[in-house]
């Protein structure tokens, strides 16, 4: 089985490891496409100089080069390409489409098998998005020839590669809908969405983002999304946002043999290039002028090399907001770089609004930033207000001042009036656990408050900076209050206390019917998604969660790193991070 | 004298050459400020591993040091720090003000000379921008001090550096103002700001927007303008922008000391960098966690190198933006990097207003992209909007449909319903003329369409396009159409006929009393600013414009390259390409 194992999250993005037996590489992932045919960066080079961990090579080419053919076959693949790392192949459909003569669906299987692939993709029918009928006709297509795909791996027995089933349906959103409700059925290890090349050919990225969520919404959670021949960094980072795990492309040669230079703000024409805005080895090397003036092929090459650079530092950007939670301000910042970018991210804040709701993590490692009236769109906001309405019958005009220092509230940099806080009550003992129980019922549900924190609770207050730090009971800490972000961390003692107070499931991660992965979480294990049987759907990243066994009895208190809909999907990788367990007791 | 030649702009930023004497760099220009105390990375380094052309160096501090200082004396500072290029110093005001030993104007402006720096600065009064109080105090101060300067300027006669003077005044318009109207009395070569280091510490980016443009508004536009110690690579755009020529900072080794690590979006801590998303030399070498492991001089030396190389890849960055005319869609896109610096931003459009009005170009390389709310106040819109009203009795709801390949409106790509086209009619003979005619209102003012294009007039429309090209006249050429932003280029008889249409001085530039001159020109060579003797003041740059002698006699047509205010102001550098000649009749 493929291991897939959540690290970190952001908006729908997330920091991912993948297993491919051996081979253990880090999503979100950029695939260079290698064509043996037009060598511009070999394999080797992509290792050794740009740290590549993972390429693509489309298996059809070498399957129909017969010299190449024997000679993969003969030496494997990966001594043909000096390539120690992760090999995805590209199944050749894209070619049959275009006219070139086709291959059967068992050569191109059978063939990935024999190269020892590590990700294979089955033969599928791409669609040009050109109309609803010739959309639907490739999806349909494409689930048959899933079904010729299963028999033939079926057949096979033995160890073949891991396999991504491809999503077709255009910007049609019921398209792609019916795409995966039948795809799912089919036991791929990932899933690749087929983008018209037609859309970012012409910068539809609306309809990109469209596509997208349709596919993210409707295929499993656990399994790589992957999308097919994207390689322009421009939008890379709004495609990690809307759920997105693996990229594709050749762009940076194809870009290259026409002379076109790629930053994560556009692609300029190298001979439109004064200055080389870039600091990566080659622009460091050379100048504009420079590059112009080598021969064809030296000059794709340098170019190439540039473009590669750029993706990868794209990549690693987007990486890093992950890890800082400012994925959405990178998106902001990226979305600038063309108009249609822009419209495509007010799409994806419309259209994946439940997709956020489910997945975006409750609170965040940096500052809530406006960058731009789409700011007011993001969850983060949108869930902040419904829940001041719901928990606390307050509203954004009338921010309760003891959330002055959670998330977003006290994290957000925005334009006056976006919300306002309400007057300040002078700090007393009493208005301290007033506070507490505001922050409670915000965080967990209203009315939380007063059974978490009854009148004896003594609150601990930070002497530099005037905070609440501490809720003790009798002596028993019962919680802390998050500096960064000021949302509750609870103690045991606290959690029994609102578990007693919530209903069931609220908040709940119900551990399976296993007395020894009870026993290690009560003693202060983690829990793996694997171990887990049922919990509160409603449940978001990064929130304080309750884990009991299936006769709700507690076991443990921590974070969760997995929404409540993961949970129950994904079989490896931690969901939640315990921080005290009954065995404190 | 200095030599300050405009060769490119946008915005109100500017490429230029800068020639200090035999040495010439190019604006805008980073200088990273070399602390001999502190070698982090040494001059030497900067020029081979960096490219650095320039660089700053404080006096104070080598004067203070008596045996660096012997040395630099006795070996020469370019010697003594190994560094070819130019090297401009700072007087130690800021030290001074920081309570240190305090040195006399006169120690510090015969230091600089004696030390033969390429540029010295007199010795100024900062200010803390804490009270109007002690701004106007540091103001006053400052031209007392520039009146000392001049005394000793003058009294060591000879070769001395070029001079920097500095404007005081803090986030105060008027002060600022009341500094300039004074300082430019003094004959500096070049005016440096004195940014309060409290508002860049603060991100306070709207004060020194506000600080920056009143400068800029009352300081000669042909000197070269210099913002002391501003070095966070997010802000250099909008700087730039608003009409900042220089800037110097010690930022990217300061920062290094504390960790951090810069980037275009803001800059992090490098313990919270879990991948580095750059791909200058030290990140292509090292991951993040093997620079935490150095030793710290190590580390700080490693984290140095790439901040340098951040500013300086956003410095190219800029350049580039202002040969392609996207200045301010970088600015934007920069903009999302902290919401203060989206705030300074709007305060830039809003109160650059008249500056951008003289300085902005009339049409630009690259289309309008709309990038935000904020991009609806960008003159390029506003005055078109202006135009359409004044010279067309059109507005933007009904744009005339002549206008669909003329700049903004044929390269905007921005929501619907900011402008709109009226309905087109049916492309006739007849309505070719009319159009041709529209474009000329639009471009030279109401009633030039019919005089420059009669009847009789023959328009020449491109057989693959459908647009019209080229209007004759009885087989001559009048004026072609731009095929890139739809204006019309003037030939020698087009521009006999706008020059009989419109009334003096309207789009003409006068040539000065010299007959070599006249004769050059009226034979097709380009006029240059110090050859200009009069010109009309509403001459915004890239506009087509006639050039006259004294008595109003056509000698050429052109494009200018400067605005009208700073025709009569530049003594270096070309003013007007010119097209065609009357030589050519």
């Amino acid at each position: 089985l493929l291991k897939f194992e959540i690290k970190d999250r952001d908006a729908a993005g997330r920091l991912a490891s993948l297993s491919l037996r051996a081979k253990r590489i880090s999503t979100p992932l950029f695939l260079p496409v290698y064509n043996p045919h037009l060598p511009i960066i070999t394999p080797k080079e992509m290792a050794q100089d740009f740290g590549i961990e993972a390429i693509m090579v489309n298996a059809y080419l070498i399957y129909k080069d017969p010299i190449l053919r024997e000679d993969a076959l003969r030496k494997g693949l990966k001594r043909l390409l000096e390539f120690d790392g992760a090999i995805f192949s590209d199944s050749g459909a894209y070619q049959s489409f275009r006219g070139e003569v086709p291959i059967t669906q068992k050569e191109i299987v059978t063939f990935q098998s024999e190269l020892e692939v590590d990700v294979g993709v089955m033969l599928d029918v791409p669609s040009r998005n050109e109309s609803r009928e010739e959309t639907k006709a490739s999806v349909l297509s494409t689930i048959e020839r899933a079904e010729e795909w299963r028999r033939i791996v079926d057949e096979m027995g033995g160890a073949t590669p891991f396999w991504e089933g491809t999503i077709q349906g255009g910007a049609f959103e019921d398209l792609v809908r019916l795409s995966c409700l039948k795809m799912k059925r089919f036991p791929f290890d990932l899933f690749a969405v087929g983008v018209p090349p037609k859309l970012w050919k012409n910068y539809e990225f609306r309809e990109i983002v469209i596509q997208g969520l349709a596919a993210k919404r409707n295929l499993p959670l656990d399994k790589p999304l992957h999308a097919f021949g994207m390689g322009n960094p421009i939008v890379l980072s709004l495609l990690v946002a809307i759920g997105y795990d693996i990229f594709d492309s050749a762009s940076y040669s194809l870009y290259a043999k026409d002379g076109r230079y790629m930053t994560e703000l556009g692609t300029k024409k190298l001979e439109e290039l004064s200055s080389l805005p870039c600091e990566c080895p080659v622009c460091v090397r050379y100048s504009s002028e420079e590059i112009r003036g080598f021969p064809p092929a030296e000059r794709t090459k340098l170019l190439a090399r540039h473009n590669l650079y750029a993706i990868l530092r794209e990549m690693r950007t987007i990486k890093q907001a992950i890890v800082e939670n400012s994925l959405w301000e990178l998106v902001q910042a990226r979305a600038r770089a063309h108009p249609r970018l822009l419209e495509a991210l007010l799409e994806a804040l419309r259209k994946g609004r439940r997709l956020f709701e489910d997945l975006e993590p409750i609170r965040k490692r940096s500052a809530f930033m406006y960058s731009g009236p789409e700011s007011l769109h993001r969850i983060e906001l949108k869930r902040a207000f419904k829940r001041l309405k719901a928990r606390l019958s307050a509203s954004r005009s009338k921010v309760p001042a003891a959330l002055r220092s959670v998330y977003p509230f006290g994290q957000a940099i925005v334009p006056e009036g976006t919300f306002r806080f309400e007057e300040e009550k002078e700090q007393k003992p009493k208005s301290l656990l007033e506070t507490l129980r505001i922050i409670a019922d915000y965080q967990f549900g209203s009315g939380v408050g007063i059974a978490l924190f009854p009148e004896e609770v003594e609150v601990e207050v930070s002497k530099v900076t005037g905070r609440i730090r501490r809720a003790w009971l009798g002596g028993r800490l019962l919680a802390t209050v998050a500096p960064k972000d000021g949302f509750l961390r609870l103690r045991f003692q606290g959690a029994l206390r609102l578990h007693n107070a919530l209903a069931w499931p609220a908040y709940r991660v119900i551990l399976v019917e296993d007395k020894e992965v009870q026993n290690i979480v009560s003693r202060g294990g983690n829990v793996f998604a694997k171990f887990i049987s049922r919990c509160d759907p409603r449940i978001v990243p990064r929130e304080e969660v309750l884990v009991t066994d299936s006769k709700d009895r507690l076991l443990a208190v921590g974070q969760a790193l997995l929404s409540g809909r993961e949970m129950t999907i994904f079989r490896h990788g931690l969901a939640v991070k315990t921080r005290d367990c009954l065995g404190s007791l």
